[in-house]
């Protein structure tokens, strides 16, 4: 216990004497900020003295490893919905709406009908033979559902896989990022795993040593690289995207960041880029990617390429290209860069986050780390059969011809535009409030706004013992049912607040959500106004 | 690369020094003897200088973890296959028999259509309404899928769920383990995961905070234990289960093993028991469980229970009881025993191992441990939710008066009443070769036979820069095609030998195998005949 106590205090102290150029250097997750839950622990401690473990004794890369997108604002949520179902009517609000994470069909967003009969097929292939099935599901579903049985040794979609996943189910997906990239991809490359986030555990495993080692992550970051990075006791080497350039990438602060970290005995060992980016929206130009990846091959970095949202963009003047494409149409092949390329089913216009599927596509590694690699999936077996089926079905869908391909298409481009048309909504508003700057959502499924909050919140905020993001989401959640994530959660430049909040309410309640959050908005302004 | 030489010869140095006391307690996992992964490793080494990562300048704990089910036997096998699949007729057998892994599926076993209907179902709810799938799908599967999804907010089975599972699932999980135990259990100690594994590294993620922290774990064990520890850094402290006593389990081997850690440095901090046992096949009487769980209470250790194979007992004097009744019955509640039970939807009679659902219930910690554990598991987000429903099925599968009762039954006795009789039929063939010993499989789903290896075979092994048991095993897999796995994969007495075979193939190949198996064996021991 007491050790915990003091672990918070180190990073409460690192916090304070932060600075903007190497804030975040030598502790393994400073940026992430929350007093209150050590506070909140603290309370509780009491009983552990009779348990033979206890915060003092347990692994402190867990104790300091953070993830805000699930923190206390949303364990907070979830009571407010517990005592709004036991007492209707005990808050001002009527239903929690969690903007905080990118979880569309939580929202009401409707599956892709193609992709769940298929599944459903392949759950239960017995009824693949039966003359209702017909009646039921659409003719390519079932054709679908055949072929991936055949890929299947036995048809045994209830068998443990190969480790790096069914490899007839890796053939298309390799197929499909051929087809994306023009350029070649091997299905040997391919490691199929339960969402992103097990495959960036596995890269952090692979690459940190000791919190000698850092890795350059994008600040604001999706917290889930934080929070590997600590679990993992390595170091979180910032780089921050420039607000001011619509969080813009500048190689510049990469090299200033690298020789930074490598002047305090830092072996810098990978880059985390978050392309579209998360929190933050923003959709790498061409030319910039390819000053990222000459920087790569030129200090000699593992280039992470968290390209989830490459369904995701929203603006007709950007395109989604993966890093792949960009260094094969550099001329560098695998002896060149090393690059780690990341997918999931949980985001573009699918969001199928329940199904836990994803794969990550290696390449430029040596044949005896990826025997490393190989071990370290196979240590869990395989990711499950059915989200692996999703990561085949995402990378090659319905084609024009088939009997599914209209419903299809018109299933996706409902989902994209709604939610080109609600990011804009979401943006429009809040650039209308007081002392709020919201960048374009050009891309992702998120907004991240800047709050200049008056110095009387500010003090407010100190006293209650929390940071002042953190204090205006919790007032909003408490006011208005809406959940998003304090910036700190993501990291951002020491003295300006943030939140993250996502687009993916139904487009009906944008408005509602527009005016409660634009009233609430109004009211703490007046109360703290200086 | 010379760093990977140097641990793998320490390792090996280990190995030669190794005495039966305490020989594995100052390594991670030297229990895991794999000279030829190592020397494959470097005949493929020269490619590695022209990448920035190399096997020097990975995380050595990677390197030291081994995973011997799926090892090199198994490489080579996927290999084998490959070749007869390009040419058929190139080696003296025509398929290859995966008795590796306990994959029942991959070797035939058909699911419980029950579990499958409701799986479909839920994966396209769309259907649920449609006439058609009245004659489709039993009318109680068509009822839960109603029951599940309106457990799921939203009914969105396509949405992260709450960190530990959809609440639900878990109050019929809970209900479940009361109806089994005949004690309460708690639906907020249930963690659903993919699998029993990411539970346990969960758990050894919590515990382990550097190689001073020790976990008690059988010898022979599961290799996911060894390897667990070792991804965490900490020290496997071995127990020996007694051969010449049915691979029993006694308390006095516990003290002195634990003592001895603990006269070296050592923090021992929890004790896993495998039950039924794996690859050993034992099933602990009750009272030889509470004799542990005292142990535990008494030493302050948490009590790890792997019990995935609670369903696989064949033999009538035996039963299956959760270390938490056994608790719960000696009058010990959350605040004398911290206790884990890990259970998976890949073992019993179901087997549905690509479906990676399983959970953990965890009693004993500290509220504040508690939240450690909800926060490691946020990270991931959730289990994927076909596994979690999956998971809430097999704690609560169809009753006296369902629709579907009658085949349910057929379906399960028909699999456990056929598994036992291939266990016996396997382990009377094993009994009858020269110099082979073979305990009695009371539960799991596997045999663990001891094989008395000529000295001429011992030799021949050295000379091969391979453990006699793998000797054994690739010369088995390149006669016949079987697949299974060397004892030192799993930890055995020095200068011992066994390896483990699964009770899985198919019961009209069990002859076939046997005779296979009886033929090698005999030819074996003429070439090696001292």
């Amino acid at each position: 216990m007491r050790k915990y106590a003091r672990v918070s205090a180190t990073i409460a102290d690192l916090l304070r004497k932060r600075s903007l150029q190497f804030p975040r250097l030598l502790s393994s997750s400073p940026i992430l900020d929350h007093p209150s839950s050590s506070s909140s622990s603290s309370s509780s401690m009491s009983s552990s003295s009779t348990h033979p473990v206890s915060l003092g004794t347990i692994n402190e890369k867990v104790l300091k490893c953070e993830y805000a997108v699930r923190g206390e604002i949303v364990t907070l949520a979830q009571r407010l919905q517990e005592e709004l179902l036991a007492k209707p009517g005990s808050h001002p609000f009527d239903e929690i709406l969690y903007c905080n994470i990118g979880n569309p069909q939580s929202l009401g967003q409707q599956p892709i009908t193609f992709f769940r009969e298929v599944l459903a097929l392949c759950d239960h292939p017995a009824i693949l033979d039966r003359s209702e099935t017909q009646g039921l599901f659409s003719t390519d579903a079932i054709k679908r559902a055949w072929e991936i049985l055949d890929q299947i040794p036995g048809r045994a979609t209830g068998a443990y896989s190969h480790s790096q996943g069914i490899k007839g189910l890796r053939d298309t997906i390799a197929a499909g990022i051929e087809a994306r990239d023009g350029y070649p991809a091997d299905p040997n490359d391919i490691f199929l795993t339960d969402g992103a986030s097990p495959a960036v555990h596995i890269m952090m495993q692979l690459l940190i040593r000791s919190e000698g080692d850092g890795i350059l992550c994008p600040i604001p970051q999706y917290p889930l690289y934080s929070a590997s990075i600590a679990l993992n006791g390595g170091t979180l080497v910032p780089y921050y995207l420039d607000e001011s350039a619509g969080w813009g990438l500048e190689i510049s602060e990469l090299k200033k960041q690298l020789e930074a970290a490598k002047s305090k005995g830092i072996n810098v060992r990978a880059l985390v880029v978050i392309n579209p980016g998360n929190p933050t929206g923003q959709v790498l130009a061409e030319d910039n990617q390819r000053q990222i990846v000459e920087f790569c091959k030129q200090e000699g970095l593992v280039l992470l390429a968290d390209e989830v949202y490459q369904e995701n963009i929203y603006v007709p003047d950007k395109k989604f290209h993966s890093f792949k494409k960009i260094s094969r149409s550099m001329g560098y092949g695998n002896e060149d860069i090393t690059l780690i390329s990341f997918q999931s089913v949980s985001k573009g216009y699918y969001g199928e986050c329940g199904k836990r599927g994803g794969y990550m596509e290696v390449t430029g590694f040596s044949p005896e780390i990826r025997e490393q690699i190989y071990k370290v999936a196979s240590v869990n077996l395989c990711s499950n059969i059915s989200g692996q089926i999703l990561a085949s079905l995402v990378m090659s869908p319905p084609k024009v011809g088939d009997e599914s391909f209209d419903s299809y298409s018109a299933e996706k481009d409902g989902i994209l535009s709604s939610l080109a048309r609600r990011a804009k909504a979401l943006e429009d508003a809040l650039n209308n409030l007081e002392g709020v700057e919201c960048n374009k959502t050009e891309g992702a499924m998120y907004l991240f706004p800047r709050i200049y909050l008056p110095v009387k919140a500010v003090k407010a905020a100190e006293a209650a013992n929390t940071s002042p993001d953190t204090f205006y989401c919790r007032r909003l959640l408490n006011a208005t049912g809406i959940v998003v994530v304090p910036g700190s959660g993501f990291g951002q430049v020491p003295g300006t607040w943030h939140f993250r909040c996502t687009i993916l309410p139904q487009e009906d309640k944008i408005p509602d959500i527009v005016s409660r959050l634009t009233e609430f908005h109004k009211q703490f302004m007046e109360e703290f106004r200086d």
